[in-house]
């Protein structure tokens, strides 16, 4: 009896029982395929949790860092930020003739996202920059809420808190349950994510790195406010992973998850130190359930993480065979 | 019997009982005086975590920040990183003849604190970019390990560690009992502290806030390392801390601690918002157990913050009449 076979016997088990409350022994990873790759992440976890152990790690050091996009949710067609960004920028253009004049804004604001894609991410980060700035950090989160509440995926019709990978979800919980701490470090905007992380993947606002518009403090008035100003400070890509890892985390993780080229240095700074280490890409192989892309794909670019993979001794997951569900159900 | 006869009683007790556990109802904080601080302190703690409370606040939003130089241990006669920047500058000079063209890095080099302190905070900086930059952040970590092992305070002829304000340790881990979680949000670099505050205070490095130098990844060869550059990239403090408070945590938090006028900003930022708040300034007036300084110090300046204390509802510890101890007993 194969491995699956006995994860779905105990599914249907359960099933028959009508068991309300989780079983003690549930399987952590039902959305998990049997396979190399399930079996991988478990060795590890139990490598570094198990008493004695060789490769035992102190809960404190146990840190699992999670790319965003296209690791923990969809970002195809375009990432639900830039969706986020292009529904402000429209609704604010009537003010900002301006705007016209820039490739990348003028390029948003008509939905042209192959233009807007050619300026690359730094052109996005111009457009993150234009339609996020210019209000308070509060105000920000009330607009960032309140977009992520109503907006639909074009193509799933589902609000993009629904098209999160129903195995991430199980693998976050399940790492948690084993003291680990778990970690967004996203290109993304880092006030983007925050208002909503908590309760769709459970990590609280101060385990989230993603990139940063610049900001100032104004206290004229007894309500003093923080300002989102429309600059970049910080991205939180490429080489930026590591170095925001190292600010905000201070630690290098034991475990790290990404799937495209962005997340390379974040994956090559936590698997090349002393000790158990685990890298992971997700491979986007599943064009039925969700989207098939790598090498030439505009958003989420995969390549040097495919050709090196093998060498650097990273666990690449295939979305159609090592996943049995991908979002969770409707509810 | 006042409360704290009642407080030295209970540990008269437990020592003539020999209790090596602690008892389960044992004062939380013994190194604080009965009085209005320590009575609002509790008070303060009481309203947000009892159920039922009108204030209470759930666990995930228990955020307390707390300055380091001179909040959490001694600032005087000069921040500890500047002792260790001294030592530094002083070993590396033969190497750098051009450190003697600059006014901070020459009045350093000859222990001229005076000219250094008049420098400012930017000399001081620029102080520590030239002492602590050049050399990876695991080389630095090692550094900074080394020398607040051996480290001994010029006055008390102890280590700096062991010159940690022992009513805050007891307030640390008291919040922390009551589902806080507790921040360092320190002016000081925050590679100096992240080596030793979890030791020390119970303070893990990822909640650890501070300056910090201009970092690059650098990935040639089979060993990547994040390089500290020679140029100051944030400096935490005045309007910095709650910039960076926003950056790091991401919440606004419900107790700040502090006792410059450097904290102003984290404690106007921490304590001006709906809900129950608390802001703290620890004013340092025991020349005979420490030191006593506040609007004409060089060191942890404090006027504005007692100008408007009052005003604004932030309780002000008075360190000599509030706290009983004001160390660790030596070991």
């Amino acid at each position: 009896m194969s491995l699956r076979s006995l994860a779905l016997l105990g599914v249907a088990v359960l099933a028959l029982a009508g068991c309300g409350s989780p079983a003690q022994h549930a399987d952590p990873l039902p959305s998990w395929n049997a396979g190399a790759a399930r079996e991988r992440l478990v060795a590890f976890v139990d490598s570094v949790t198990r008493a004695g152990s060789p490769d035992y790690v102190p809960p404190a050091d146990r840190i699992a860092v999670f790319d965003n996009d296209g690791t923990l949710w969809v970002e195809q067609p375009m990432y639900a930020q830039l969706h986020f960004a292009v529904d402000r920028l429209k609704a604010l253009a009537p003010e900002h003739p301006e705007w016209q004049d820039d490739a990348a804004l003028k390029a948003a604001i008509s939905g042209d996202f192959h233009a807007l894609g050619a300026s690359g991410h730094e052109g996005i980060l111009k457009v993150i920059a234009a339609s996020h700035a210019g209000m308070s950090t509060d105000e920000f989160d009330a607009i960032a809420r309140a977009w992520i509440r109503d907006a639909r995926h074009p193509k799933f019709d589902r609000p993009y808190t629904a098209l999160v990978y129903q195995p991430m979800l199980e693998l976050l919980a399940y790492l948690r349950s084993k003291g680990f701490k778990t970690w967004i470090v996203s290109g993304g905007g880092i006030d983007f994510m925050r208002p909503w992380t908590e309760a769709v993947y459970g990590i609280p606002p101060e385990q989230v790195l993603g990139s940063q518009v610049k900001t100032s403090y104004r206290s004229d008035g007894d309500r003093p406010q923080i300002q989102r100003e429309p600059a970049v400070h910080f991205i939180d890509d490429q080489a930026g992973k590591p170095i925001g890892i190292q600010r905000h985390i201070g630690r290098r993780p034991i475990l790290a998850v990404g799937n495209s080229d962005g997340d390379f240095e974040m994956l090559e700074w936590s698997s090349t130190c002393p000790g158990p280490r685990l890298a992971v890409l997700v491979h986007h192989t599943d064009a039925e359930r969700e989207y098939a892309y790598d090498r030439e794909s505009h958003v989420g670019r995969l390549a040097r993480g495919l050709d090196e993979a093998a060498g650097r001794g990273w666990l690449v997951v295939d979305m159609a065979k090592d996943w049995a569900t991908m979002f969770p159900a409707a509810r």
